[in-house]
């Protein structure tokens, strides 16, 4: 069995994952951000301490191979009365750090609930408040802060947690042993960052005999990093881990009028990402792009919020998985 | 297989049912009330117009052969913030229903997801408002507005639902095909009563061929039966169901001096049910008492609100299962 480690922890990383688990010759091991602070999350953390449940779950619910019904319920939003805006599986995932005594053991108890195929893994046990310092000295805190701001105009100078977040041992584990680590895809300041600025992640990136896979991200999110062309990704991501990456997946798929109509991506906004290294031996082009058109849903928060240009689940864990 | 149907709702239930999932020689359902309208459970009911979620919750947890963190977070109350007062199980009860589109279904995905032995049945899928009717015409509606109230000094009247409350065919079922079918122990007015006055419930008891066994609570509610004796309970659930009670299970044995010292039960104060059907045939008068001293739990809200002196699961269980 080949071992998979996936790094990230919003829609990307629910994406690829859910993709990855109809495999059944792969090991999978999903490691997830912590730093995550909005909404039912952001709350559970204020409210209860709790570290936050929200990314984590988004991974579960992807390798979970439970009825339909059982992963409805773990993206349900409560829209009345005191559990308004809570979403279950963040309630679910809280209960549990509360009554077995760790986040971790709680995630281990949730994925032997939820019937998961592999592992979900979250990068640290510390809490994680992600600092994002500009180029003229100031400072925002929080991802959901950061998530919502501008970042690019001024320019980021770091970006860095407060206070030490060292990673945890299981994580560490999975990447030193693993066959192939897939960096993302995902936000690039909010998901893929908060894994790579953790104590100790890219001492095991390094001590990893792994290949690494960049599947490059489809659009740039405006005010974080718009008009980054592949080759940005890659030399951002390689200078932050002292490590060259082995494959890079672009898609080469067009997007549709009407996924372009509704993204409102015009030629030259700088909101796809552009293949500017095509001649590069590493990278991989094929279509990974999803045609779905996605309808804002009631009760899956994941479609509600993101992007109309996305992945598609089974090409981009194809694309994956043939580089075993 | 012998079918065993259990009656009831409050901590008599899951008394017996945490004894009787250990016999493997049985099929177990536990027929459950849907009057509760207090605590967490009433929150629920208002805020999000559910089924409530408390007594099914507890026999859930009382047939679940799952680990004992996952039955501990069943039990969990939140203590902080938005979620303060809830308790994980009923948000887990009320989100499926929500997800599921009907609280049976609900009860069935969380049965196995907690991997229980047997069934649990709500009594009826109609919403279950209790109305007390005393001799004065004074109207109490709602089991916990009920379970608070003195009803016994003027004495009661009647006792029925608010609208029409019928049977839900999977208890029917149960009971009709029942080989033997326990009456409580419980609450006489708040779990016995609300499953009894179910449109279709005394009908399908009488249809049932199965041995009916009462096991006598161990104690009287101030308010509302202080000064019950055996036999009162006999002639007052006989006269319900249009039926004779086959077997009575009569304790033999006395509390401790602590378990008197901690209830303050004083001789003559009504309060421990005395056995005056002594010569009856139909008594088993056998030691169910449990010795344990119940120390208010932070996470168990069963063991805070209940009375030193129950049944102890294993004896009780013990005592039914020689009947089959």
């Amino acid at each position: 069995m080949k071992k998979i480690v996936t790094i990230g922890g919003g829609t990307g990383s629910y994406t690829l994952l859910r993709g990855l688990k109809h495999f059944d010759d792969i090991e999978i091991s999903a490691i997830v951000s912590m730093a995550d602070d909005g909404g039912s999350t952001g709350m559970l953390r204020d409210e209860l301490g709790v570290l936050p449940p929200g990314d984590v779950r988004q991974c579960l619910v992807a390798l979970s191979l439970h009825d339909e019904v059982v992963r409805k319920l773990m993206k349900y939003r409560f829209e009345e009365g005191s559990l308004k805006g809570h979403n279950f599986g963040n309630i679910l995932l809280a209960g549990l750090e509360k009554t077995a005594g760790s986040f971790v053991k709680g995630v281990e108890i949730a994925s032997d609930i939820l019937k998961i195929r592999g592992k979900v893994i979250p990068v640290t046990e510390d809490v994680a408040n992600l600092l994002v310092v500009l180029k003229d000295g100031t400072e925002l805190l929080g991802q959901n802060n950061i998530n919502h701001s501008d970042i690019q105009s001024v320019g980021v100078k770091e970006v860095l947690f407060q206070g030490a977040v060292e990673i945890n041992e299981l994580a560490k584990k999975a990447i030193i042993e693993a066959d192939l680590i897939v960096l993302g895809p995902g936000n690039f300041y909010c998901s893929l960052m908060p894994n790579f600025i953790v104590d100790g992640f890219k001492e095991a990136i390094n001590e990893s005999k792994a290949k690494i896979v960049l599947p490059v991200n489809l659009t740039n999110k405006k005010g974080h990093t718009l008009f980054f062309n592949v080759s940005d990704y890659v030399r951002e991501i390689e200078s932050m881990l002292d490590k060259k990456i082995d494959y890079i997946i672009c898609n080469n798929e067009t997007p549709s009028d009407e996924q372009i109509e509704m993204y409102k991506v015009e030629e030259g906004d700088g909101v796809m990402v552009l293949n500017d290294m095509k001649e590069d031996k590493r990278i991989i082009s094929t279509p990974v792009l999803s045609h779905e058109i996605i309808v804002k849903s009631e009760h899956d928060n994941v479609a509600s919020t993101r992007s109309f240009i996305r992945h598609d689940s089974k090409k981009i864990a194809e694309a994956v998985h043939n580089l075993l």
